[in-house]
């Protein structure tokens, strides 16, 4: 019996997930995590307003949620002082990546991104075909002037960059970037991923120039808002550019639920404002215990601070198995030299203190 | 100023909504509808138990869900009576067409359709470059054996058929599919859209049979489960198909309150078979409306009833201004012969009282 005859590309591709969820670690090890700090969630949680907007917005699940995102898109246009036709909301940024990636990447296209940076990213490049050129990071940052160097040598027709960084937590200026910008070679996008960017010291995100054809913002309400599992981000971006992404969309694909709890999250500036002070002095936190356990933290614009474990890439990753074992969860780089280091989400104190006790332990069993 | 370079694909697509939702047309209009019976959601809503569900989720919202969708899974498996790898959550079965579609469609792939039938499904083939070829409804009905010559004549790689259909409502006993699906050609996948499978008399449903490669049945929460907004449907097939999924999917894509409700409507069946005698009650219940307005209803397996208005697709869409004018939100058959019908939903006796009292304004201000 002959099954699906799937395309070449679909039957060429990995059955893969870029990241194994911690659920599925919960499940495999049998028992639960006492800190959960290893996908950049926020343990701070969603505002209380917003906990209230999801439990008001469920009798009305019934409907489908309005597939314009109509008041959720302008509400982030007033905020932003942009038009509405320069916001796409979409189910996260990795939903909006995969449409940006399926609207300009076909076979052979080439895509530029650094080295180490969001998997996610690629696998939608490599789930369209694309050609990936990888530029190495520079001293823990993302490189853009290597990157659009690399974009223009190989015609790439999108690159990827994200400020501040992940796995990192490194971010660039506002002026560098904006600098940086003016030297896009023509037909190429610079998708600039600021998942991270209300973590960020002010300074960081250069203006919104929705003009600039060669320029597309992500945002997203998983990180500072707290509501990554409501799974809402958006584009910023030349009304051109944001159009297209009706013409492959999930028209339908928004939670109406998700579309309240954002929308209560972007009024509530208040809460927002406090997860930041919370996330900055988790990040001392962290660096606290880093540094009392001979670890090295990195400056961090974001959630989490990456730890320079001082040693190699199979150092890390014991210390990483080790902390995973003592009910740990946390992430950490995947190529050299970045996976000299591990990765800690911010969280509260409770789930810190778990690792505090933890690492020394962890450190203690591989040295 | 150059602008991105869009795939040959991507630029030859429109940039459109496959339906206009009814909250556009609310802005349009200027005010609100008093009846929302026209994208076949269910007034009757989630259970309580859901909705608790959904409040109770709601702190948790900063963790991403279950890339694996584990827990939903499972119980779906139980539920059905197959394994955890026959069963494929995703982002509704508007989010699982656009990934099987992409799994087999390519430039110029043959793909057989009713004419008439859901338009996402040609939506998505476009989107893939797919070639689609058109089968007539007969007598209202969706055509498999009709569908599948079609298939054999053109070697499609894809077949789409609802079961029961929309926008007739009309629908096909069980033995006729299992007798038809023995003659699904080498190659070619049925989808069997079974979105409203559970308001189907008994007997509708064929077995579900995991080890035919040929088949891939979708189900979803947003009907008779009333969580349109929470986006959740699931594909049940062959377990090699099922994994293709993971080639292609969002891996974080679902919200994990939406995981949550899910699973708790799954197990609220109580619920559920009263969501099921209100559906039926209100089938009944616009059937006499029609019918005391000249009108014809059609048999239904669904949560909505298609009145044949007795004349052509002029007078009909004439019929359906005069409706949402009156502030009753219902749409209709896109396509001729099936186009001289209007489309109601079941819902609650309120919104229904509204349709009864629009009803014989609307036919007079027309004839």
């Amino acid at each position: 019996m002959t099954g699906p005859r799937y395309t070449p590309l679909a039957a060429s591709l990995p059955a893969t997930v870029p990241f194994v969820g911690p659920e599925a670690q919960e499940r495999a090890r049998g028992r639960p995590f006492a800190a959960r700090i290893g996908a950049n969630e926020s343990g701070f949680g969603p505002a209380p307003s917003v906990i209230d907007a999801i439990a008001e917005a469920a009798s009305g699940a019934w409907m489908y949620g309005d597939p314009e995102n109509h008041d959720l898109t302008q509400a982030l246009a007033t905020h932003h002082g942009v038009a509405a036709d320069n916001i796409m909301v979409g189910e996260g940024i990795d939903g909006l990546l995969g449409y940006l990636v399926r609207l300009v990447v076909g076979p052979g296209d080439a895509v530029v991104t650094s080295d180490g940076a969001y998997p996610t990213f690629n696998y939608h490049v490599a789930g369209f075909d694309g050609t990936l050129h990888k530029v190495p990071y520079r001293d823990d940052h993302e490189d853009l002037p290597a990157l659009l160097a690399r974009a223009a040598e190989v015609d790439a027709k999108l690159v990827y960059f994200s400020n501040p960084d992940n796995p990192m937590g490194t971010w660039h200026c506002a002026e560098a970037i904006t600098q940086a910008i003016e030297g896009i070679p023509e037909g190429c996008v610079l998708l600039l991923d600021e998942a991270y960017v209300e973590l960020a010291p002010e300074g960081t995100a250069p203006p919104l120039d929705v003009a600039n054809e060669r320029v597309i913002r992500m945002r997203t309400f998983s990180k500072a808002h707290g509501l990554a599992g409501m799974r809402v981000g958006y584009a910023i971006g030349h009304s051109e550019l944001i159009r297209a992404f009706n013409k492959v969309r999930n028209h339908f694909g928004m939670s109406r639920v998700s579309q309240q709890a954002a929308l209560a999250s972007l009024v509530d500036q208040s809460h927002l404002q406090k997860t930041i002070a919370r996330v900055a002095a988790a990040r001392e936190r962290i660096a606290g215990i880093a540094r009392a356990n001979g670890l090295t933290p990195l400056p961090s614009a974001t959630n989490f601070v990456t730890l320079d474990c001082g040693r190699d890439g199979k150092f890390a990753r014991a210390l990483l198995q080790e902390l995973i074992s003592r009910d740990v969860f946390v992430r950490m780089p995947f190529v050299a030299p970045q996976d000299r280091c591990i990765r800690v989400s911010c969280a509260p104190e409770e789930e810190l203190a778990v690792f505090e006790q933890a690492l020394p332990l962890a450190l203690a069993s591989i040295t």
